[in-house]
Formats: structure tokens, C-alpha cells, sequence
């Protein structure tokens, strides 16, 4: 079975990991680690989220950030944002490398506790944002389809609501005359399994058979990483992941804590790099990256590699 | 790609995980976690281990374990010794389901460190073994090769050297008239990765074409549940696996702690599950011994799906 010569792999852990843990890290600590990150080669960081800082205080000072933060020509340091006004403070501040991203729902439950709405309500409102994107000038390159595999609130999400879905993706695309040129499928709170993997990214594909298909998987139950094997195998080259598996959704109805993040970014770096598979990523700084995250969070991280060390001594 | 409909997973982790704590856990505490363990399905129990207990004083009181141990009828609960003094003493002891197990190395380095001999020369010196098991009746049906893909002392184990350890293993075999209807490739310290699963097993399956393969796995670096789901896409249907992933080996040249323990087993059970491969094994008492065992060792353990919980409750 043939896997991708080489993959992309978007670093999430900053965004993810502060976002959950208590507030009280330092801008410095929160810079040094997204300083770190780059030095590893990653293309892409995702630095912080424009929310709101009454509900996620540990965001509230995302812009200070990015202001502090010493950029590294060549890396992207993109933010997340979820609403209007979280994206024009985020447009606001020029270290911000913008991004036009559209997020849809696969789950009616899951899009309805985050957005008050329906996934076809929702899905159809995103015309508003390709028209903000472009009063920016930003494309419109990227969609997330979070919930792809299955909610907390909904159970499983079947491959009818998932084409369903991604046909409502697929209209709005035709409706905008956006490009897509990558569409994600977010398994957001640990559902997917290896099958599923290979099932929907066909799907994924079958929908939009011009568009690089990308995934966002978390660890949740343990098998993040055969997901994540499974994707390789279907010659899936674009990556989320997370330095020392830092994160967890703290929207998913799992207690705080209890949710494992993304899969963890240096130990997929070391699968793809025990399978021939380049990544741009250089292992062993990417590792000391991670160990920096530990000391700074203070406690045991749930990455494997940053622990064990890699086979480059030993070989 | 074909799964197997069934597998057998053998648990280790109380041997696993006791042998490298620190001392001081009650006969109470572990026999609690085994019995705990027997109620799910698991129908093979590695209780301890009958070894120096001046250098392993936490299984220095085995035979307490399992005299004090409620078996279950049904449930083998057997135990790993390393020489012949260790092995009178667990026969000694009748609560404990012995096993004629041979133990290999395909890593000379790591044999000489354990061993004090080449890994071929134990090879052979194996005979005392199974003559040792014929005076107590035991039928030999079970090899392991220790390192069968790489040795923090030696470095990857190549192709070659892996048919060497397995040929010496078969002509063992065949000058004893013993059966071995297993042969398990152990990635002692946490060098396989899927295409090394994938190779390695068809190399074995060639010399040993009658037998069935085996494996056991550490997640040392984060991508043993890759490597699991490469054997199952291999038809690979028995492991080893340590509930709330624990364990580590205290002889591999790692920190203590440094090093992941097998592939956790209620992680593992669940991957089988949502690929419809059936274990025998009920995942949510599974899930409840593994938070026994969290209870027991005081601090978080490596598992996942313990703290996150299963799908049921959302499907």
C-alpha cells in the first residue's frame, strides 16, 4: 500500500493547549514555545484564538501575542476566530497571517450548541463570511468540517448526514466562486476509527475531487495515531497535530481534563519519519520543543517521544 | 484490506506495571486490579513475575500474589520467570498456570546485557529449558523473540539478523520435536513501526508457516496503535497488552519512567471494537480496572479511553 512522499503538518498546540489550561502563562512563555515551534521547520503555527475573553480569558490577550512573538520569515502564524468580531480584532492586527477559513457542521446538535443554529442553516450563512473574507481580500482556500465522525450530543454521524454536509459545502462553493483548495474533516471529539478514516476521506474525495483533503484528528481514545496511519495510507498529506498532544475541546461535554488533545505532533513527525514519509520537520528540536511546553505547563504531557527520546542515538 | 474477525489479547500489566513502581503496593491493592481484570473477558492474566528479589524487591512476594488472588474459572493467571531458580519457585507454587515459554533474542547486545551470552548461544543453551519443562510436564508451545526490532544497545535489527534469531528458534524446534504453536516478535523497547510490523511478520510467517504470529508491542514512542492496526491489516489475531498502558521496561537503557509501557489495553480493545473485530472482552468493566489501577498508582496513567469514557452512552 503506497503512502505520500511527503506531508504538511499544521502545528495547533499553542492554540489549542492555553486555550484550555488555566490562565497565568506569561506572553514570554507563550512566545518562547511558539519560537521554538518554528525553529523545527513547520510551515504553519496557530498561535491563538480571537474569542471572547469573557468566556475563554486565557485568549483575552491573543493580539499582545502576536506582538511579542518574534516571527520567523517562511512560517505562517495564523489564529482562529468565531465570529465577525473575533475575525476584525484579528484583522486588526497586522503580525495576524489571515487565512479565509469556513467552518461547517457535520452535527445538528454539535453546530446548535456552538452557533445556535443549524448545520444547513449555517452551512448556507457562510456566504456572509466569503463576502467579509473578500472585503479583506482574503481567498477563501480552506473549509473544516467539524463533527465528520461522530458527536457527543448526536452519536454517530452517519455517511448520508456526512455527504449531506459536504454537498452543502460543495453548494456554497458553487454559489461563491471560492476555490477550496482544502478541505479539512475535524474529527473534533475522538470518534473516528481507522475504517471510518478510509470511508469518509473517500467520500471527502469523491465530493470534491480537486481539493487536497486534510485532517484534524484527536487523541481522545487512544487511536489517534492508527487514524492517523489509516489516513497515511489513503495518501492523505495534510496534517493538524498538536506539540506534546497538548489540547482537548473544551465544547465537547467531556469533563475538563478528561479529553485528549490532537494527536501529538513530534510522534507523528517520528511515524512518518520511520515510514519514509518527509515532513519538513526536523525531530529532535521539534522533541525539546515539546519538553519546553512540559516545563512550562508544569506537568507530565501526554506526548510519548518527548519521554522516550527518539532512535537517533541509539542508530 | 481484510481484518481478522477475532483476536486474543493476553494482559500484562500487572507484571508489567508492579515490576517497575516503586514498592510498596499491597497484596490487597493488585490482587483487587486482577480480579478486577478477570470480570472482563480477558482470559490470560500475567500476575507477576518469580525474579531476584533483591534486584525486583516489588515481586519478591509472587507467591503471596497469587495465593491471595480469587481466580476465576476459565482465566489462565500465569507468571514470567528468567532462570531456572525463578521458575521452581512459581511451579512451587500451584496457583500459578505454567507455561512451557522460551525466550529468544534477536539483539546480541541485549542478550549479553541480560543474559551474560551471544543471542545465539542462548539460543541453543534453550534445550535445558525445554527438557527442564518436559521433567514438569509442560508442553512447550510458546516462543518469544525478545528485540525483534530494534535494541537501545545495538540499533535496528536488520532483516537479516531477524531470519537468523527465527531460524535458530525453528532449529531449536526441530532437534526437540517441540510444537511452538506461537511465536511472538516483541518490540521490546519500542522500535517497530508499521512497515517494520508488516515485514517482519511475513518473515516469520515463512519460517514459521504453521505457527501463529504474536505480538508485543510498547508505545514507547507514541506509535504503537499504529503498529497494532498494521498487524491486525495483517491478520495478526494475538497480543499482549497492559491495561491504562502499564509498564516500561526497567532493562531497556531508559529513564525509569521514561519509557511508555505495552499498548494499552482497553485502547486496544476499543480500536478492535470500532473495526468489528471481536476481543472477548467487555470494554467498560475494562475501562473500570483501568481506573482501579489509576486509584492504585495514585497519579494519572497513560491510557486514554479511561478518561475520556467510551461511545456507548452517546450512541
Amino acid at each position: 500500500m503506497s503512502l505520500p512522499n511527503r506531508i504538511e503538518i499544521h502545528e495547533e498546540g499553542p492554540r489549542e493547549g492555553f486555550q484550555i489550561e488555566k490562565p497565568g502563562y506569561s506572553l514570554q512563555q507563550r512566545a518562547e514555545l511558539i519560537e521554538a515551534l518554528a525553529e523545527t521547520g513547520l510551515a504553519q503555527i496557530q498561535v491563538a484564538s480571537f474569542v471572547n475573553p469573557v468566556k475563554v480569558p486565557q485568549m483575552a490577550d491573543a493580539a499582545e501575542l502576536f506582538q511579542t512573538l518574534r516571527k520567523r520569515p517562511g512560517v505562517r502564524y495564523t489564529a482562529l476566530w468565531l465570529n465577525e468580531k473575533g475575525f476584525r480584532r484579528a484583522a486588526s492586527v497586522p503580525e495576524v497571517d489571515l487565512e479565509g477559513v469556513l467552518y461547517f457542521y457535520a452535527s445538528d446538535a454539535f453546530c446548535q450548541r456552538n452557533n445556535n443554529s443549524s448545520a444547513q442553516a449555517h452551512a448556507r450563512a457562510q456566504g456572509q463570511w466569503v463576502q467579509l473574507y473578500r472585503d479583506f481580500d482574503l481567498d477563501v482556500r480552506k473549509a473544516y468540517l467539524m463533527t465528520a465522525f461522530g458527536c457527543n450530543f448526536e452519536g454517530e454521524i452517519s455517511l448520508a448526514q456526512l455527504r449531506k454536509a459536504l454537498d452543502g459545502i460543495a453548494a456554497l462553493r458553487d454559489e461563491t466562486g471560492i476555490t477550496l483548495e482544502e478541505v479539512y474533516l475535524a474529527d473534533t471529539v475522538g470518534w473516528a476509527n481507522p475504517n471510518a478514516i478510509k470511508e469518509r476521506v473517500g467520500l471527502a474525495r469523491e465530493i470534491f475531487p480537486s481539493a487536497r483533503i486534510g485532517l484534524h484528528l484527536h487523541d481522545t481514545r487512544g487511536i489517534g495515531m492508527a487514524n492517523a496511519y489509516a489516513a497515511l495510507q489513503e495518501q492523505v498529506d495534510l496534517f493538524d497535530a498538536s506539540v506534546a498532544g497538548l489540547g482537548g475541546c473544551p465544547f465537547s461535554g467531556h469533563a475538563q481534563g478528561g479529553a485528549a488533545g490532537n494527536i501529538c505532533t513530534e510522534d507523528l513527525v517520528f511515524l512518518c519519519h520511520e515510514l519514509g514519509i518527509e515532513t519538513g520537520v526536523a525531530l529532535e528540536p521539534l522533541i525539546e520543543a515539546a519538553r519546553l511546553a512540559e516545563r512550562i505547563m508544569g506537568r507530565r504531557l501526554d506526548g510519548k517521544i518527548m519521554h522516550s527520546g527518539s532512535l537517533e542515538k541509539f542508530r
